[in-house]
């Protein structure tokens, strides 16, 4: 049968989440992994070992695609086109992808589609910081334009020494400065949708998402106590940016919420960490639309399957084998439906997640974060 | 992490569909296939070629494995016996498999454990026949113990001719004969439970399902018009005969429902066609609680997700290709969930399915018919 053979970059757990939506569709799909034992390779038999950043090993994997995604965002756009050059389709394509990995970029484009953004700068000089701190003041948000993921390259400066400090560090680092309004929000919200080529795009429930240390901990979907009116408003967002940007396959559009606005945070142009409730909480979960959206398919429905989605990330601690706990989760909640992504266990490193779904978001919190930290060894009974 | 090292031996959809459910769980799967090409050898890394019926093959893949499991049940128990000789779990074992190999043994033990069976007997001789039809008169049902599957093996006989001519035939075939009341049924249906070494047992709902020519074609869960006392009494059937011949792993057991009675009509010792609308309208699919009852961890919980889930078969018919259709389908209804197995199409061969869950019976198989009818080419509009 012909469906699409499609390429994935990057063997991490997205792309391993990817494989169980495959299967189901009957898309073969192929990896590049940097080592047999990632996430990814594990569990789709047509690996190909080989580094993103390598063109040759790019090419030689792309020539045996019709369409190219991704794991991750960290593949140089100038490679992509030369992909498209032989022919591949490239999904989301480097037009788009340039705003996932440029955080500066992804300002500009933002405001001159007039989302609502924090307030922002490009900082080139001692007088550009201090422009921008006579309008927001301290304590500001310092970022570096490229290269940050889960908490790392965003600094909240507390005062004009430690500014400089930290810009000092970042041009080190060989990528421009961004500067942003601390925003004073009350929670983090965001907004997923799945768009194809042919411009089809399904928005997912808005969800709000906690984080621990820069990192994507706990989901709620749909998040609770936002108005309708403020969750289509969510959801025109990010269809917005979709379109805008071009983006095909999933975006997320994190957000944070004041109770007064909502302003973009971050884009991520792949399934995402705020999705993964979908995977049980969803008529088709984010991994299908993706694929689906890259394939130029009709989209899937977002619809929930229950009232109330919950997702805790599994994030390393101390027990080094997930399995030993199963049991106890298992037997204690026949309902916790756990994901693992045959990674090692690392301090902090995300390794897995539990999805539950149900109707009262008390029970649902205390029964994932009871299995989540029971996994990971952060309580033992 | 130690999970289970678990193997399928048989490389079809079943051994297939037990893929994603082990990816979400962090179990790798080892496949025994015929073929590269089989549905499951496509979608599993640790592939491993031979037959199910040599022994020495079955040694070797065994030697890695610390659970053996099955997508059929065709593997002589004398050999099973032997890899259970050699240290490794075979789930569910022979002791058990047997009764799922022959029918004529599984009258025996359900009859001697006061499971509703319809009125049998084995024929060795015109005596026989002749002593068993005046019991239950003409038409009667004749199978073969052994090696029937999807309607073959089974004949419905008019006269007494008739059947002899069938006896010939079965005797000619080297497997015992046995002979069954012709059950006045108005419907089938189908009780499923998952069972751990450990005597674990949980129950899905029951089921309807509908047959084509023998072959399973449209299951609906849970069955309508079925009264709870009735689907408790089919359920507890279900949970005694595991209990009886110590299943472990998924067991289906296929019922007549005569409008007056509910008897048993076959047993099936894996994840059945049935339970494929588990894989998206419950808590927990049957892949997932086949694996983890034979890893002997806790079950998870077999309750529906929606009010009322449908399934129907894709038979392979005059479309080669399904992904041709596929744009129709999933445009025509975002909420259509389609499986496919990566097969060859071949006409009357499954080759696929669609689920669907909602509230509304009419709404339902409506719309799954059309998504199967349009799939498998019936209709193009």
């Amino acid at each position: 049968m012909t469906a699409p053979r499609i390429g994935v970059i990057g063997g991490g757990q997205l792309a391993r989440m990817m494989q169980p939506a495959a299967i189901n569709l009957g898309i073969h799909l192929r990896v590049l992994a940097q080592s047999p034992t990632d996430s990814a390779a594990q569990v789709i038999p047509d690996t190909v070992l080989g580094a993103h950043d390598d063109l040759a090993a790019l090419k030689a994997f792309a020539a045996e695609c019709d369409i190219v995604t991704f794991d991750h965002e960290h593949v140089p756009t100038e490679y992509l086109v030369e992909l498209q050059e032989m022919g591949v389709q490239v999904r989301p394509g480097p037009h788009a992808l340039q705003y996932a990995q440029d955080k500066l970029d992804m300002r500009a484009k933002l405001s001159q589609a007039g989302i609502p953004c924090p307030e922002w700068a490009e900082i080139t000089s001692d007088a550009d910081l201090d422009r921008f701190s006579a309008i927001v003041g301290y304590p500001l948000v310092l970022k570096t334009a490229r290269g940050g993921y889960d908490g790392k390259g965003v600094w909240v400066v507390d005062d004009r020494d430690e500014a400089l400090r930290v810009i000092k560090e970042i041009v080190a680092s060989n990528t421009r400065v961004l500067a942003e309004e601390l925003v004073p929000f009350t929670r983090e919200l965001a907004a997923q949708v799945a768009r194809s080529p042919q411009g089809q795009c399904v928005a997912y429930p808005v969800v709000q998402s906690l984080q621990t240390n820069g990192i994507c901990h706990e989901v709620i979907s749909p998040a609770p106590n936002l108005s309708d009116e403020r969750a289509t408003s969510a959801q025109e967002i990010a269809i917005k940016i979709a379109a805008a940007l071009d983006v095909t396959g999933m975006l997320a559009v994190e957000l944070f919420d004041t109770g007064e606005r909502i302003v973009v945070n971050e884009l991520a142009m792949r399934p995402h960490n705020s999705g993964h409730w979908s995977m049980d909480g969803a008529v088709t979960s984010q991994f299908e639309n993706h694929l689906r959206a890259i394939a130029d398919w009709p989209l899937g429905s977002p619809a929930a399957k229950a009232p109330l989605s919950i997702m805790v990330n599994l994030l390393g601690g101390d027990l080094g084998d997930l399995h030993l706990a199963f049991r106890h989760v298992m037997a204690r909640d026949p309902q916790i439906k756990v994901h693992l992504y045959g990674k090692d266990v690392r301090p902090g490193r995300k390794i897995g997640h539990v999805n539950l779904i149900g109707s009262n978001i008390d029970d649902l919190k205390e029964r994932a974060w009871h299995a989540a930290n029971y996994l990971t060894g952060v309580i033992d009974e």
